[in-house]
């Protein structure tokens, strides 16, 4: 069994509305940031999952992902295994 | 110029406990996953940055991220700049 590096983005579906976001972009301006729009916040999250191979360590991820991080209601969710450690 | 589409994504650094993390990962075995350790939760944010080029749409993103989003003191964080819109 090897170890592998996972990266979970969770982030809200195109069209629920983002209060956080709103409220970054909205804070830019003053800050002396023009021409950043369309701000959305989300979550990500890191774990090292043991499995057999990558594909393994990828279908454990996204289980996890879908199970427990991410409401799929409301959230979409991308899951990376970015490196056997 | 052109829109290029930006990813931040914000981590505690190492050594800072993580309570959102650490209750994520005490939840998995009582949900059958076995084996996912070191379970950290961040933060990701996604704009989209009016700029000449990709160089400077990550410099904007960086200095966003460094001055708005994250806080140095306790957090690590990565900019992408993904693509042109």
């Amino acid at each position: 069994m090897a170890m592998f590096s996972a990266l979970v983005e969770v982030r809200l579906r195109p069209g629920i509305a983002d209060p956080q976001g709103a409220t970054i972009e909205r804070a830019l301006p003053a800050l002396g940031f023009s021409g950043v729009t369309g701000v959305r916040a989300g979550k990500s999250f890191r774990f090292v999952v043991e499995a057999a191979d990558a594909a393994e360590a990828q279908a454990t991820a996204r289980a996890l992902c879908d199970r427990l991080l991410a409401n799929p209601v409301i959230e979409d969710s991308s899951v990376t295994v970015l490196s056997e450690d």
